[in-house]
């Protein structure tokens, strides 16, 4: 055994101990235990901000860009942030133990289906240190223990606030290894994570693409993913033109960098003021990439090429293309869809059911902007992630998201004839 | 691309494609089309007895065992048994379109998860060709198209099938591509399969331990697998003795090559009546291997080695150990189970329910034979496996297991803040 595979067995194992404790603890215990760890972090606020202020200075040093290093920067007010979104999640309600179905047969067993945490979560993360106090607290609401491992920048911020949610939930009997941090900063550590089937039950990455790629390439734990927000909005020739143009901008323009922001925009060739909304757009600040028949409608468009239609700008740039009507826009959104969210304007609830059946994507919308693609917006409290894949959980992924089921049978002495 | 890449992506394609259709398909024409499908395999009957024909004898010359010739063969009557199980997925309900939850957000957005088809199932399978009829009409009943790849020895009778199948489907208007056989017997072909990440979205090995051992290591698509049945059953102290009698010997015998089996069996040392319990094991015919304490009681027993606690043996051995209470057989299951069924045989209700919190199975029961361990007995209808994984499905996975959900947003033209 290398160094690492030793080091994460060894993580892996204790966390596995960690979650068998854990199944015994009472919902109440779970929220004070993350109640006591917001506190802590408070309590530790100047050990935190001295950390994260020697990642800064390390950072800086090594030629980090300024939004990397926004990203990695805790002040007072940001570290309260962190403190109260424990507490927010501390107040969501606890999913373990609910009972999904029930079957009583005809031989008197009863057959429930009840909700258990998945496990042991491995979350592999940037340089954002907030992760660690997010996916910690998540994790263990739902039950599960962790093993972080965040971006080797912020390694003394998310040592500090690792020790201070330790010191919280230890301070209310809970194990301290049901959270634990990978305290090297070497990358083979990481691999030896997404290889360690049976210790590690579910992998989340949670950062840019190259990460996420990386992490779906190696491993061989499962993995829960987000990858692309490659969002469309079609604009049926029944669409309401006052929601079309509202729906269109928001989609667009209220923050583009958001994974639910609209990327291509598809206008039905009968819809009757298409120039009216690229106008809108325009007139809002965004760069209109067109095809032929978008480009004659406004000379402050540009011509789209194929790269366009396949691609997640995060930026004030749209592409735009008419199509033939609701089979045409699926056609496209089936070709070149992440499977993020796709949304259609149309006030002919059949083309709306229609669209909504049809097109193959974790959130599909009537009349609304993409750019509610939130596990808060949709009630789900916090959310660990937005999923692409298809299968455990899809879309935005929240406590539920963390949980798998067993099945418990109830007999009197019953045996299979 | 090699021949076999060409042959998956196109296949893949293709899938894809017959998927898109099926999404637009009633519920009443998927069942009428897997009745045409089982009529069409009794009107082939002839055609699909001279393939089986075929395949025994090529199988019989390369000296393939009598177990697998048996598995390999069709008569009349398994042909009947194979239509008629068709029928009985037709009959099932069909779960997509279920509304799992709905909320109405203060905004007037309204949310709902709406269970939806995985999208293109891959089966990997051995010499069995019911598999192929089977694992066709589970897929189909829950909208799924699928890619089926069965033993070489089973080609001709596979060919067979498949060719009723899709005439049958057709001749109800669904897409020919909804159900497909791979109709090479190259090996490379299953490798590209467990590859086709964005064609297929599930893979299912059913078969023995190598095949699925082998699909697990390749695959970079998701795997649903169904590894071993360490099935472990805990006698109490408070155990009534005719129930733990009853359940032990039913659990170990009633069929010993089925996984819900147990396998190791784990008495509490102050259960009153071990002795009685190890005789009704070892009158029933059982190999009992016992540890020192085991051994002591009847001198019919055999010594336990290490391997035991880890073996799944599907015949009738049991191994068998005397346990210092709840708490030591929970450490020995944690151990040792390979979280398909573990038992607990008591008349504590807060015992039963310690059991239930922490063995950490599949499938859990209290006073139960774990030879109920089957999605008929679950009531679920016709089960595609039993599924020892955390994520996604876990325990016997029928139909609803065959699907994810997708989020269906309805709005009024809301655009976010």
């Amino acid at each position: 055994m290398t160094e690492h595979q030793k080091l994460v067995t060894d993580m892996g194992q204790r966390a596995r101990a960690a979650f068998a404790v854990l199944s015994n603890v009472t919902d109440e215990q779970k929220a004070r235990a993350l109640n006591a760890a917001a506190a802590k972090l408070r309590s530790d606020e100047a050990e935190i901000l001295a950390a994260n202020a020697a990642d800064m200075e390390r950072s800086r040093a090594n030629g980090l860009s300024d939004a990397m290093l926004d990203r990695l920067m805790i002040d007072s007010e940001r570290l309260e942030g962190i403190a109260s979104a424990i507490e927010q999640v501390a107040a969501l309600p606890d999913p373990v133990g609910a009972v999904i179905d029930r079957n009583e047969r005809p031989n008197g067993l009863v057959m429930e289906r009840v909700r258990v945490p998945l496990g042991v979560i491995g979350i592999i993360y940037e340089s954002r240190p907030n992760v660690t106090a997010d996916a910690a607290a998540l994790g263990l609401r739902s039950g599960n223990a962790v093993i972080l491992r965040g971006g080797s920048e912020a390694i003394e911020s998310n040592r500090a606030i690792h020790k201070a949610m330790t010191d919280g939930i230890v301070s209310e009997g809970l194990p301290e290894d049901a959270i634990q941090l990978v305290q090297t900063t070497d990358r083979a550590a990481v691999g030896e994570m997404l290889k360690a089937a049976g210790l590690i039950d579910i992998i989340i990455p949670r950062g840019g693409k190259s990460l996420v790629a990386r992490v779906q390439q190696e491993a061989r734990v499962p993995v829960l993913a987000h990858l692309d927000g490659i969002n469309h909005t079609y604009i049926d020739k029944t669409a309401d033109q006052e929601k079309a143009v509202a729906i269109a901008v928001n989609a667009k323009m209220r923050r583009t960098g958001v994974c639910g922001a609209m990327e291509t925009l598809l206008i039905d060739q009968d819809y009757p003021a298409p120039a009216a909304l690229l106008g809108a757009l325009l007139d809002a600040g965004c760069e209109v990439r067109g095809d032929d028949a978008v480009m004659e409608l406004d000379s402050r468009t540009v011509s789209a090429d194929s790269q366009d239609w396949d691609t997640e700008y995060l930026a004030p740039i749209v592409s735009v293309r008419m199509v033939g009507g609701l089979d045409d826009a699926l056609d496209h959104i089936a070709e070149h869809s992440s499977h993020h969210t796709d949304v259609v304007v149309a006030e002919d609830e059949a083309v709306a059911n229609r669209f909504i059946r049809s097109a193959d994507s974790a959130i599909v919308m009537w009349n609304a902007s993409s750019q509610f693609a939130d596990g808060g917006e949709f009630g789900l409290g916090a959310e660990i992630g937005i999923s692409t894949g298809r299968l455990h959980a899809r879309g935005p992924v929240a406590l539920e998201g963390l949980t798998t089921y067993k099945w418990v049978v109830r007999g009197t002495g019953q045996v299979r004839p």
